[in-house]
């Protein structure tokens, strides 16, 4: 019996709470009343509250920076979605990896189904699935449907078979471009997301493609961000290993913690200065100037 | 004695937290370091913070918004406070429901009394419950007193009887407009909250008293809102059973979580867009327009 | 083993985070989740995000406000760090109270080296001390060092002597002028923070200083606040008991919760009305004013 009390500790479950809700608000906090009125032993985080309304993109984008840093078992809630009430299905995502993701079938779950794998999909059945109680509620989904139901996945009170019935393996997807190297040595991609507080842009390119072009510490690129054919920015940035390689308040280009390419000002703030943000519709064009004519 | 252990952990409280003080200070984190202290396997939790300086109306709001949501047991800590210092009483207020509510008797328990119900109201006796060492600090209630004294009842170190004289068993409520159904078929209330993220605004008129309207999704009903007479929006709204009803940009009227009758812009901001904001000052008048004459 | 069981959870150290992310982002929740990722039971908290970015001065103030409140054993992560990847050295500090401050030693400890005292000073070893797989990661020490570490001291997994190399048992401190009492009766210090929401002016003048000129309430101080020999305040301040001791939007003086000398307006914010900030160019003057000549 001791032994079941230890082990049940070293399986202890996250639910991760990720929303568009302000933290000012009482939402949040109904959420978590929730949760813990499943089980008072549930470790509960937040992901990120006070997500741009409405916005997927930046709500998918926040999973694929985080999801895959806390232990396969967690269960991730998310509740960013324009279309609440309407006809996008109330879906858990398990992924290859082992992480369960609740909330609407709405794009959000984009860029984890592509980085972790997808293992099955279930549509939740809001029948079983429902706080008791809560069935007069038509608009908070948030509380009554999915932070219960991510709260009891993540204390082992149901299973993932007790979800639902299983859909189709496979989930709504955000359009977007993807990186790639044309034959001319030009990189292209999009501006995946801003890092706020810094206002650093994080493309959508990763190191290995990157690495194509052969960069080293110094190199200099030629960086030019556009929107529908307007060009917002254009310069040549050196490939910096730190930001205090170039002195305060120049241009750098470095791979950020996701290993992409990014772009910031050294103690300044690269998307204000320039009036930028993230999303499909951005291109982004970099490609490396020989350094025999710099 | 493994069967204590997990009765233990079965029967474990939260301690929930509330403040106007912003989350970059050092003040929130001092009081959950006092409440660690007390006791490391205390689960403690935010309700929000940032609310607006010495708006005892929202905290009010706040805690009617999500206490309920929490099993009973619960210890809420609320420090809104602009008299802080002066004479108003601290206390902690028991609910019919069993939960407890911990900060001054400002007008901040108006409506968890009022949903809740009085069970029993004890003065806070300071020279029992006072963080060891801070005899000398005259400013910080919410650290020394309250996150103090609301770990150790949602620890189990004290009982509530532990925690002071027993007061008469009631508490300062707030005046407010409750809503009413006039003869003439009119429905008036006030502007409880604002739902700042997206702008909508909640009234504290409950759905059983709007059913007296004979509501049914797609009937139009004309809204007027004033402060003190002055009207600052006027309008006929569809009731509808989702935001997703309506076309981007439209107004409806709905019921939010707290089933009481909302207005809102589908995927706008109605508050911002008329100039409101909550409070008992506010007069929200609806009546339904005759489907005979749209 | 039931014992063990319970002696475990009664020994158990909070790990507590702060940073300059915004928490819109996702870099505090993958910090977390590597956390997690180590103990499952380690209990995670925020001591504050958004942060002004970069700024050491205030970081190291909010260490100052609210780490003695945390018990012995709890451990710091401080991730506020303009010279991210530059030379300054990763470290972990051990103070005489037996807190641990893991971080990049650029400032940051000077307040709690000076209040706390220190007992040692290790660097970290990062070959050792990194989230197993995050070799290839230039940008994100605090993730991959920072939190991977403070969360294995937290939970045991590592001891302090295991985090690498002791250093010279000193840290970098920043500049400033500590508050002093001329002959002349006249007490100068520095701005040493703001209270955000509020607007008060904290100094750094100890309330054992401020005795020394006999204070009793009601009392009036003549107080001066220059930066760089500008004056943006001069004005004659009662010292007040509580905040309502004077009327709505009149200045006092009183003692903060860290029992230093502030200056606040009552229900109004008195940094906003002056232009005034925190740091070590700030320079406050009070003396008090003869109760004979009022």
């Amino acid at each position: 019996m001791c032994l079941f009390v230890v082990s049940h500790a070293s399986a202890q479950r996250a639910l991760v709470i990720q929303t568009d809700f302000g933290v000012k608000d009482g939402a949040v906090a109904a959420m978590k009343g929730v949760a813990f009125g499943v089980d008072p032993r549930l470790p509960i985080f937040d992901l990120s509250h006070e997500n741009t309304p409405f916005d997927i993109w930046q709500a998918a984008y926040r999973l694929k920076q985080t999801a895959a840093y806390w232990p396969a078992g967690s269960v991730f809630v998310s509740v960013v979605d324009p279309g609440v009430g309407t006809d996008r299905k109330s879906v858990v995502l398990k992924t290859r990896s082992g992480h369960l993701f609740v909330g609407p079938d709405n794009g959000t779950w984009t860029f984890v189904a592509e980085d972790l794998g997808i293992d099955a999909v279930r549509q939740i059945d809001e029948s079983l699935n429902r706080l008791p109680g809560s069935e007069k509620s038509y608009t908070f989904h948030g509380r009554d449907i999915y932070a219960y139901t991510g709260a009891r996945l993540a204390a082992g009170k149901i299973g993932f078979a007790q979800v639902g019935p299983l859909l189709p393996p496979e989930v709504v997807r955000l359009p977007y471009a993807r990186a790639q190297l044309g034959g001319d040595g030009v990189l292209t991609g999009t501006i995946a997301l801003l890092d706020f507080n810094y206002g650093n842009v994080w493309t959508n390119i990763p190191e290995d493609l990157f690495a194509k072009l052969g960069p080293a510490y110094g190199d200099r690129f030629r960086v030019t961000i556009t929107r529908e054919g307007r060009a917002l920015f254009s310069g040549a940035l050196p490939y910096a290993r730190t930001f205090g390689d170039v002195p305060p308040g120049e241009p750098l280009l470095y791979l950020n913690s996701l290993l992409h390419v990014s772009l910031a000002l050294n103690q300044g703030n690269f998307a204000q200065a320039h009036g930028l943000a993230a999303g499909g519709e951005w291109t982004v064009r970099i490609e490396k100037i020989s350094p025999a004519s710099p």
